[in-house]
């Protein structure tokens, strides 16, 4: 089969790889229809993300259609359209049991980075029960592909840690897929505001008609400035970091306001100075998430009842054969305008 | 009537100062029986604390009898016996009626720092009926000193935002009087293992008396290793940061358990680094906090019922005539063995 | 001024009364601008409520402009335009203390009951600054005498207390203008189904244009199971009780699902028999609450925000010196379709 | 091997049936170490349970060594120590996902009810990774047949239901094994007082020695008086029902404080009157659950450091030749003094 490979450091191919085939009672074998490209598949380009070996099939979001299936597999059968979720959840540790599945003692975020992932013709699925989501076949597949990580990590590591409410204000600081994923999800719970800060206007452009109430263009210097001036110089009652940088989780922390939460979402590759001596007396809380995708069957609903609409998250589509031309185009957002990008298998 | 005065950095003195009178129709004047030193009259007395001018009557602690009353004043008679709030609320403005009283816009930590304190024969109280709070003239005055501030701010800022449970596992670095307080408190929540650590050894005994389940000396600089050992390598559900320094804070987030907290009660006087390299995918939480008091009722409700007995803190006694020998103990408690010392008015 | 006039069992009146004063440093007094009826109203009249005395002034909603102030009230002065709560709160009791204003020692539910009400041309409120909210002078009256009492009442004892979440189901049963409310409050969590049911086909057909998603007329007998049906048999997460009477909230604990909440908001004048023994081993939660108005600063910014428009609840319009015929035509809402009348003082 | 049979309402005998078998691969069969006899076990044979048909082999609890296990079984294997839960889990319904394992679609309360059960020699265990607990060889196995069914029945429906908190008032209605299991685990909160109400003077002295606070008989017909009385009139924050008929659910009614929690454990036979015309305005919950044994594993930490000794909780010892002999004795409680009697396979 066709396989998308990381070679090692800013190497990568398209190959022709072995399917993948049944090892565990509880494993699924799924044909994948569709995939995408995470900014977590670039940070492994680069050789950032130690855990994943030269070799390794990437990705770990899609839909696809179950092959096969383990003999210990009850509640899928062979043709099932299902979701991948970028989490594997064995059900029975500690953790999945705590419904903290990102840390499932064997599971976790493994796909496309200590297993073959996603971006193939086909995929292997451990514990396959509590790692795929039935989809009905009238749905719509891309929508759906935006459920494997993207939107329930916004609104997990953003939104419910964030402890958005009806009424309160919100600040998301990066406007990218994962940014955009969150403002689509806070929206479930009304906030009053949801200023959004990044550095490129045509991001921030999609943010306003996402629902964005008002936009600010980092570059300037006084985004904490002008988010403060938003609500009255108090701050905004939760701050969602959506970047991964010292200067953008910094920057949550002096637009918060007392009794507020910083969110973080973003993937960090170094330390951050966080000034307690002046946020020890604030009341806040900042958080830190690797998505446990608690949320899926819920999301599902409401993509089903057309309450949140995620395919407007996508903004350019290739087939399998073409993807290291959408790693480009996906590498390059800045000057393509590029968010989600979709790859057909 | 006698009152210690700061004089500016390092100078302090007991001086004679007109007694307090009625302002404004909420206050009070309360006559002190009893007061304490709390760790923040010394960053006072170093010029660490800006708020804070020369001229300044310290101490945010105490116990007394209502002197007299603001005609608005009705749930108070002069007689009466009281427990002094280091927190004023005014029971009206937003983060008053948030419960947030460290926070209220007119109040919050206002004695011994922007307003004449407690340590005085005599103390103006604004908001009075929502500042102070009523206790039984059979009950001991000494152990209601400890429920002013050290109490709830350990159960607050320590055990409430630590979300101790039953069963849970908690470090509590620093074995002063607040980090013994949260200690204390946390016991409420019967935790299967409480840990202890802290540089002076007399302290970490203390601990032990007062139940620890464990203590750990830091000076060898193995302090999480040894915590992470005796929970099996995975960490501890709650840590406690009672110290107010980088090295301690960084501590805790080397020692908490995926999906864990790190709650901050340490008044810190610089920034800190956070590894979020590491911590961004641990589902931690890391709070901060000025204590608000509201639990003051409920803590008044345990120490009459027997269940906590804070007067074990108490380690020395002093007249007010001698409150400089007073603080001279207190500030070489690692010499003294001090931990909170009584002033009798 | 003009008043309406409570005269005992089916008695009432518009009579001239003296013009309300101070009494303690707290008060406000409060020209009314627009005040309207209340279900309660029609319950005091019937004589079902044994609180409220012959010679009462009744209504408990409204809108107006201070007129004067106590000397202890510092944060109105005349003229500005206020909000005021159906329920008055000390600031100072255990139970303002805990944000459970409904039950004050000393207010609570007091306006058009225990003390003269709104229905009047000028109010006196105790707890000034406790119980009212200043509103901007550009902002709609009309929708901000839903604030008053419907909006939280429908929020807090409905939609809270139902713990209503992105993609949950809810029934709400009657389509009353509290019903109506919890279902327009309903929507900022962003449930994926709110099934109203109600036997007056004009209150459901409201119901449907202010979104939901299904409808049920329960005089067939069937409603039960046909809530049912819309959820797969499994039942809604939260079932919300708006009439008062034990049909309606037996009703709720038949489609209630597993794990879910009845939330019950009617005023009840009988006991009810609820149905243990198939409800013990259903992990279900069954509440009750007289409105605590603590989200009023909330739905307020929800207001100005155009997040809800409670305007939408009102259906005719009176003077104050027609309150008669507005009784009339709010007492006989099945003819006249009657939701919420405004009377313009 | 030996089993203990129902045979149909008021039947039952001791006979020889075939050792259990592997029939699924997530099964293990068990050999029995101890067991016990639960008051539900009486209601089935009374006949009341109408699940259970005749010919089923009784018991939900116990403790015993694994014999075999399926081979989807990878987390145990034969010679383990192990606690059975009452509640079998398959860990990836909907339900198990919420932790609601009570309602597990293919689980829930399945042993010696709807499949055979554990009072005999062996018992098939179905889903065994997600149902069974591994205990220590050292742990006391007659203290973990405690944590098999009632001390997480009366801490998750009672405690944790009932929210008890520091410094809280509680009262149980019910001094049996359940309602003395729900006054240990209240202990973890370390409530202000615990009242237990009951009609027997035996087991009050348990519950007195046990920790309560105080203990009322409520033969005499005034309990709720003096319940209210020994609270100031006010109510209990937390009436825990651990008894299930209707005047024990109608007390708790009664004596729970405005803003507190009615937390029901008692199984039901009959509808009850609940007065929601006093009720509607009180601001309380009323909470229904089977218990999802999701404390288990923290109770068992519980239990390994010696916070709670529900050893205490055992009055009687039989071997399984005698079971009828300890059924007549845990039947006739009242005479015998009977709690919780310790069954030897």
């Amino acid at each position: 089969m066709k396989a998308f490979v990381y070679g090692g450091q800013n190497k990568m191919s398209l190959e022709d790889r072995p399917k993948p085939e049944i090892r565990d009672p509880g494993d699924a074998i799924v044909k994948i229809v569709k995939t995408t490209i995470c900014g977590t598949d670039l940070h492994i380009l680069k050789g950032d993300v130690a855990t994943c070996a030269p070799g390794r099939i990437l990705g770990h979001e899609g839909v696809g259609t179950i092959e096969a299936v383990g003999r210990g597999v009850t509640t899928f059968r062979p043709g099932d359209r299902v979701l991948i979720s970028c989490i594997s959840s064995c059900g029975k540790c500690e953790y999945c049991r705590r419904a903290m599945y990102s840390h499932c003692t064997t599971g976790g975020w493994i796909f496309g980075n200590k297993i073959d992932g996603t971006q193939a013709e086909y995929v292997r699925i451990p514990y396959a029960e509590t790692s795929l989501y039935p989809i009905q076949l009238g749905a719509d597949d891309e929508a759906m592909v935006m459920l494997s990580d993207i939107l329930p990590t916004g609104f997990e590591c953003g939104v419910l840690n964030g402890r958005i409410q009806p009424g309160s204000t919100v600040a998301i600081v990066g406007s990218g897929p994962i940014g955009l994923a969150a403002l689509l999800t806070a929206k479930f719970f009304s906030p009053s505001q949801i200023v959004m800060i990044d550095l490129d206007n045509n991001r921030l452009a999609v943010a306003k008609r996402f629902g964005a109430t008002a936009i600010i263009n980092g570059a300037g210097g006084d985004a904490a400035a002008r988010a403060l001036a938003l609500t009255g110089g108090i701050g905004v009652d939760s701050a969602i970091e959506a970047v991964g940088i010292p200067a953008t989780l910094e920057l949550c922390t002096k637009i918060v306001a007392p009794g507020g939460v910083v969110a973080n979402i973003g993937v960090h590759g170094s330390k951050v100075d966080l000034h307690f001596e002046t946020l020890w007396d604030r009341n806040i809380t900042i958080t830190t998430r690797l998505v446990d995708t608690t949320s899926t069957p819920m999301l599902l609903k409401t993509v089903m009842s057309g309450t949140v609409e995620p395919k407007q998250l996508i903004t350019h589509h290739f087939k399998l054969d073409d993807i290291l031309a959408a790693y480009d185009t996906f590498g390059r957002a800045a000057e393509t305008d590029a968010l989600k990008v979709i790859i057909e298998a």
